[in-house]
């Protein structure tokens, strides 16, 4: 496994769902920037079960940090910040390798890992890992002094009335069933420059991070998909001023890579988890048949809703990423 | 600039649209790979404008390729394939620093690289360095034998109906506008195992180059945004054989990062070139007004359709440096 | 800090002299791979203070393994292998950010990431971290099945003399002294092929490695600076058999930057340690003249005894990384 | 092969011997550097053979600038620099993959690549792709304003005595034999800071950069080898003022990896050259015999002398790119 992404602010993630700890290895962080545990609760809070149809597992999530000086400030040395797994039952997850939950990484990790492997927990390809991006994130937002994150869901299953979503998510739940949903980041204060015409475009630095996002399928900036059913002459962002504020933002605050100041648009369609309480026939590798697979234990019925923090740190992670090259290349 | 990626290909690209030539370095080929000249002519073809109402910009695109042998097989050595510009007036190209076209990269490469240089032909951020993107493509198809790509246009502007696309083309043409679309991507006989759960997962690798494609503002894999509008019990991809087969797949054939061996499937959103031939009212940096702005030259009505090779392009040469990875990594 | 490197096994060392723990987390381990805490054992044996003159810190340095499954094999997972550190003393050291030792880090340290920082121990540019790099070390032996290591200390101080160096040691300690060394590093049994003519020669990536060992300054392949000496006619290692063998090896074991199937042969010139017990006049920043400082505590008398592991890994992790480039990109 | 290196500034050779023409992409250099053909005329020059003893193979060198603008200057984009090889016969040396020169590439080049090539010219793992590196020298040269480098040969076979060096060159000549020598390159008005403590250390880098010289065998900083002979006392750097002034400077500028703004000094071991006019016995694998080889044509007899440069180059360009990331992550 390649774990390990960014050119100046570099993330390596570490340990896995069943270990003693988990966590992330931060390279790049410039010395003085003041960190406590404080400061990754409400991220951390975000990302948490927010309701008792979501998964069982309850981790405290106390964040440990280590790189920083006696007064909490950061030195210029590499940052970790860790996380103990404390409410792990070590199940026996085998048998997902022989009868591979659909949709699921259990059959690709079959076919790239090998089947002999007695993973605990399904090892390291877990949504538990998530709490390792969403502290790499806090520490991004710290560098990006200025700029404002606002993540929000637009859509939960075929909705895209706010009011209805906690609905939607019930009714899903109490039929054993999932549901997706689209996440939308908004990040204004940008600096103008950030980006590469090619192949360090500011979508590219996002979407390559996004996509480690367990059940991330699509990404779209500005207008997206949308935008390519338009007109250039309805579509065009008409510039309104020396500082190139746009009077409409159909490219999502970017033109050929690069950063233009506006606001950063970015909406993410997350799917429905495929772990449902609801059987389901698949191909089982011991019996060589097709055969109804119940998975047991409790589930999100819509992963997006935690997904968007994890979704927000990402983009956190690009921009920094991109903010330092900056400095050093402009 | 930063014009390299690639972790085993590594691929980089040199020149400017109106410099002497361009093209693209590509290490970590393996030897024995035979190129020629003919290799490249289909692809290159695909690329060029297909009726009168694209660029008017004509060039040979004959590829002169470095890094075979006498008989023209790869070496191990680094492969170079570079192309003249024969047909490239030395306008200037300055006003338009000056007074940005509105959704295009002028704006923010003035902010990025300063307003005072006199930039032939808008330098390297240019569609004519797709070229050497459509090259490299050649090379990793020929390093992914038995791979089968099928890429075709899904939408033109607000139609799917393919028989209206060239109808919904011609109108935008004669309006002096221009038309987005969707480009679709499918690759058949995809070695199951390629990518990683995290960083590198398949979608990563790809979407980081495809955002690479100038004009790129969305992509999705398998059923994508749709996808999130669903429940996971209607979803999920049904393994109905030991090699993974799958009944449907909505998962675009990845799970988890990694390849399952069903085809993959992306789908890219690429804008309407903002290049129009219709005045736009947009800021004058040396005016200090909002003033019209008249675009000459004659442009592409809708670039989606010559983006088709440039996404396949991107595609193939991410899935080729997955399978060198795979290869040293498994 | 940069704490990372490698191309597809991957190293990224954490924590730090005096943090609760620190280690190194491993991307690209294959799967597969037998990890047991008593493989660590001699080689972290071999990185102990050997004798009552060398440092006082005694850590039981027992490795806590994560990536492996429940009997003990990777899994294609990163692999994290970390210490706890039991034995520290958060000891201040910041007077010696005001009154720098001479021929030390604590001068560059302070200049790079200011004075203001208060690190425990030096924080993480301490020879403390080698122990993650000794860990690193024995992983990629075990990558390396077939190679043999044998590394030797080939001179202490101005002796060459075997014999002689536990009484140049001891002399040195005696008074308050310091004496280098060079260690020799041969490796046997390497597979031709391995390495890159231009930037990634076997040369380069084993001197960059070597070159993170704190206290190395120079480094050298088979005959190095002798062979500058000679002519050609001498020089020139004649081919023997058709397996490339040769007669003498003044090469190491490397023809343009490629290996040869020859021993490897490295030897690293290691500094005495600038920490000495006898005072020494140098600038003091607080007072602002030139003041004697005396440095409190023990110190190894030569740390080049220790150094032979530690450069033994790092020779082991380049040629490990290059062998999975290789196998990847024959 | 894997022809590029660098973290912000990023070289990527390409061409090879015997193609039409050979050269440079340099991605990373900042807008607003003035670049001309002149700027490159004295250090090419300096590659140049300097005798009559030496190859035989007169190119003009006249480089060829892309990436700036009509004014000669750099704009942000990625800046080429290539040579037309014009006086290459496309000799047959396919005969020496069956009967490979000793301590010379072929041998290696052979079990890496495979005998089958029929590489004009030795193709890319040749002494004429210096000239790209030379190039890539003089643009980090320009990026490192008040950085003075000095590089002289230090010793030519035994003697390091100036007033020798060209008589012991002409006398290995005479002898149908060569000479190696000592380079050595000092860098005064170093920015303090430079480096990392681990992986990216100063030596690390430069070290990693001169190993990709064809030729070089060894490198020290400082007092280097001989430093490993001394104690700490007596080679120490006292600190002499605040500016970290040392009264010596056996670091050689470098103190755990970082620069301490003394001068840099590097010294590198160049072999002689393994082609030489008398016979050697070596193994013919066409034969299966040890057979004398003569090579023919005319061969520097001392390569140091041209290395020169090419080491400066090199030193110039880890110490641009150490720089570049600097500014970015301090």
């Amino acid at each position: 496994m390649n774990n390990s992404f960014g050119n100046i602010l570099k993330i390596t993630i570490f340990g896995a769902s069943h270990s003693e700890e988990l966590g992330v290895v931060l390279d790049g962080v410039p010395a003085g920037v003041g960190l406590c545990v404080e400061d990754f609760a409400s991220d951390l809070e975000r990302r948490r079960p927010q309701s008792k149809g979501e998964t069982p597992r309850h981790e405290a999530d106390e964040p440990i940090i280590e790189g920083v000086d006696a007064e909490g400030v950061t030195t210029g040395e590499s940052v970790t910040i860790k996380f103990r797994n404390t409410n792990c039952k070590s199940g026996d997850y085998s048998h997902l390798r022989l009868h591979p939950r659909p949709s699921h990484a259990d059959l690709t990790q079959r076919a790239k890992y090998g089947e002999e492997y007695n993973l605990a927990g399904g090892g390291m390809a877990s949504g538990r890992m998530t709490v390792a991006l969403v502290a790499a994130g806090v520490v991004a937002k710290k560098l990006l002094g200025g700029y404002r994150f606002s993540t929000r869901l637009i859509s939960v299953g075929a909705t895209t009335d706010e009011s209805m979503f906690e609905a939607v998510v019930a009714e899903a739940r109490a039929k054993g069933d999932s549901v997706g949903g689209v996440v939308e980041c908004r990040v204004s204060g940008v600096e103008r420059g950030l980006g590469e015409p090619f192949f360090h475009s500011v979508e590219s630095v996002i979407s390559h991070l996004v996509f480690s996002i367990p059940g991330v399928k699509g990404i779209e900036f500005g207008d997206g998909f949308e935008g390519a059913k338009r007109c250039g002459s309805e579509r065009n962002d008409l510039i309104i001023d020396d500082e190139g504020k746009t009077h409409t933002n159909n490219e999502g605050g970017i033109n050929g890579g690069i950063a233009n100041g506006n606001d950063i648009v970015v909406r993410v369609a997350v799917k429905p988890t495929p772990s449902i309480a609801t059987a389901q026939s698949t191909y089982n590798f011991a019996s060589n048949t097709i055969e109804p697979l119940t998975i047991g234990g409790r589930h999100d019925a819509c992963i997006a809703r935690r997904a968007m923090v994890v979704v927000e740190a990402m983009v956190a992670f690009a921009l920094a990423d991109l903010t330092l090259q900056k400095d050093g290349n402009a």
